[in-house]
Parts: structure tokens; C-alpha cells; sequence
């Protein structure tokens, strides 16, 4: 049985190790969670597996935990990204959870014609996305990175696989390639517009995909697209 | 160009037709949306297809429209079922929704051994499988049936099949029938009981279905059980 407590921590973890804590992670433990001394809590660091743990010292500010055994040896998530186009902060905050749930390795906020919200911290985001990993067992936390304008990032994209979803494709197949790496692009509840998608068009690269006759909301269409992507090229396979 | 507006209605719809309208719907058109007389307004009933229509007579509490030319024919959804355990209010609207934009047909909510909550308002989430409905762009408002128990339900279940997702299955593959008719049943956030899930494995409709190496939260689980079913059997094949 897994402890119940699940913590990030960008620390070494191995057997017998002390790891200290920061004052939002003893906050966090002790304030919220009610953690004492000997609480068991499971911990990961994106590169060395889940470990078991437990509370050796407890504070207001600080504290600090004693790793234990291994609990899980560290699985990389594939190597897939998630763009998509920023929305209000309720619905960006579901697409960053169900991102990493997904799998997602690094999301990618891009700005298109339409998109709807060109305001993103990415550091709240950021520490959305550990909590969610937190709570769903992943044993990585994907980089949220720094909004980009889609037109140009398009315009450097390298042979990645490009799986983009629009509504005008309904009916259409996906014949995708079976790539270890890949991307998946989701466009503003706007749409993309026409030169966006004359561009993605003209690429190689890109793999058009459709997501049935209705339409999809954003954090809907992350998810469906990334299960198609998941079990055709990635770790559901 | 479709209308902005979509409603809807539970009368007949064919060009020429006057549509009455209830108090909800005039205070929704009228007094929430600012629509005027000549305003479109596309309609569905879930029967007759989609049609464009226009404000005939607003009023307070009521009004009428004027159907005029067929935007869409009728498409029915696959004979597809989402069974899942109640979550917090929020959780389990984000279901409905989800549920509708998935092409669902009809959704039951099921009560197991480790369900979180068991108060379910069936008229309020048929409504918001109604808001769904309109904003998604379906032509059909899946039902929302009475929550039942899920030991019960499984003993008198057809030859529907059953897709079961569990946790336990990480790494198996599935092989599913390739039916015009299908369930989906996601589990509560605790799992389901040992007693459930022996129950479901010696069902000869039970299709279990594995949803990758991490925790899926319900709504996301749907989401993607959801894909996978209409990918492979559904209306996005």
C-alpha cells in the first residue's frame, strides 16, 4: 500500500537519504495535510523512481523526511508534447491536469489568431502541473513552457510529428505515423484561422486529425486526441 | 454560417412551423442572450435534425420562433452507455458534459461500494446535459437515468457489451468487439471493490479496458474509454 501523501521534490532521492523541506512543502505536510513524525509519505523527483519516506522532523517553515525504500524504479513518460492555445484560468488549469495525466512530457501555451487569452503564469501553471502529478501517481512533472506565437514556432519546427485537430476534418481518417516522439496541437475555441491552417497544411509534418461530428471543447479534444496519440505511438500501447 | 444561438426543444420542428417557447427558454433568449425579434436561433428536438429558425415574439415569459430551412439531418449517436459513480457536484457535471460532446446516448449513474457521493439530482444533470447538448453542437440531449445500484445492474445486464476500466489492468491490451452497441463504465475515485471486480470478470459482456500507467481521474477516464469506443466502434471511425 502506498502512502496516502504524495510529494515533488527536485532533490536526490536513494535509501537512507534526508531530504529537507521548503517552507510551502512543510506547509503543505504539516499545516494542511496534518502530517506528524513517522507519517509515511511517497516521494519522486523525475529521475529517480518513487521512493517511500517518512517524517523525521517536522516545523512551522521547514522540516524534513527520511527516504526509505523504493517504491516504483523511474518510467520516463514518451517524448509528447501538448500546445495548445490559452483559455480562461478555469479551463486552462483542466488542460494542464489532464496533460499530465496523459502523459504529456512538456506543454506548450501557444498564441494564435484567435485565441482567446493571451495572459499565462507560467509559473502558477507550472505548479499546477506538479500537483497534478502529485496526485496521479506520474513519476515526472511536464515543463510548462513560456507562451509562444504559433505562426513562427511553426516556422522552426523540426521533423517532430505534428498531430493537429480541427473541426473542418470530420470524417477524415488518421493514418499516423507510428513516431516515438510527437506533439499534439490544440487550437482556440475560435478555430484556427484560414492562414494558420493553409500553414499546417504545407507541413510534412503535420497529421491532421479528427475527433468525430461534434464539437469538442478545448480540454476535451487534449484529451481524445492524446489517447489517440497514447495508444497508437505512446506508453498505452 | 450557423446561428449563434442554439436551443433545444421538444416540439416539432418543419419549415414554417411556430414554436412556442417556455418561460426558461424566453428568459434565456431574451432576457440572458439580448435577442430581438428577427434574431436566428438554430433548434433541434433530437428527432427532426437541426433548422434555422428566427424570434417571431418575445415576451417576459414567453414568445415564439419561426422555423425556417433544414441546417442539418438527423444523425442518431452510436448505441453507446456511460455508467459511472457520482463524484462532487463539479466532477460530476464535468461528466455530463463531457458524456455529450463524447456522443453518449444515454448515461447512468451507478451507485458501487466505494461510490463518493450518492445524492444525484437527475433533473438538474439532465439540464446540463441539455446545455451541453447546445453548445456542443449535437443533435440529441442523452438521458440521464436514475441512479441505480451497481451489483443489481450487472446481474440483470444483456448482451450489451461492457467496457470496464480499472486501474489494476495497467500493460494488458484490449481486444473489443467490434458492436454497434456498447457501454462504458467508469469506476469512483476509490475503485471499484474486490466484489465488483470479480463480479464484472465473469461477465462474458465485460471488455476490460487499460488506460495507460497512470491514475486517470474519472472525467478524463471517461474522456478517453470514450474515444476508444467510438474510434473503434462509434461514429468516429
Amino acid at each position: 500500500m502506498s502512502p496516502k501523501l504524495r510529494l515533488f521534490l527536485d532533490h536526490a532521492l536513494h535509501e537512507g537519504q534526508a531530504v529537507p523541506l521548503g517552507e510551502a512543502e512543510a506547509n503543505y505536510l504539516f499545516a494542511v495535510m496534518r502530517a506528524q513524525k513517522g507519517t509515511p509519505v511517497a516521494l519522486f523527483n523525475g529521475r529517480d523512481g518513487e521512493w517511500e519516506a517518512v517524517v523525521d522532523e517536522t516545523g512551522r517553515r521547514s522540516g524534513s523526511l527520511r527516504v526509505g525504500t523504493r517504491l516504483r524504479v523511474q518510467a520516463q513518460p514518451p517524448d509528447l508534447w501538448l500546445l495548445f492555445a490559452p483559455l480562461k484560468k478555469t479551463r486552462t488549469d483542466f488542460v494542464i491536469e489532464k496533460a499530465v495525466e496523459m502523459g504529456v512530457a512538456r506543454i506548450l501555451p501557444v498564441l494564435t489568431g484567435h485565441t482567446n487569452s493571451e495572459r499565462v503564469n507560467v509559473a502558477r501553471l507550472q505548479a499546477h502541473a506538479r500537483e497534478a502529478a502529485e496526485q496521479c501517481g506520474a513519476l515526472h512533472v511536464p515543463e510548462v513552457a513560456a507562451p509562444v506565437p504559433l505562426m513562427p514556432l511553426l516556422d522552426g519546427w523540426d521533423d517532430r510529428p505534428l498531430w493537429f485537430c480541427d473541426e473542418h476534418l470530420a470524417g477524415t481518417r488518421i493514418h499516423p505515423p507510428q513516431a516515438a516522439r510527437g506533439a499534439v496541437l490544440i487550437g482556440p475555441e475560435g478555430g484556427f484561422t484560414d492562414a494558420e491552417r493553409a500553414r499546417l497544411r504545407t507541413m510534412p509534418q503535420a497529421v491532421p486529425v479528427a475527433l468525430g461530428p461534434r464539437i469538442l471543447r478545448a480540454e476535451t479534444a487534449a484529451v481524445a486526441a492524446l489517447t489517440l496519440w497514447q495508444i497508437t505511438c505512446g506508453d498505452w500501447r
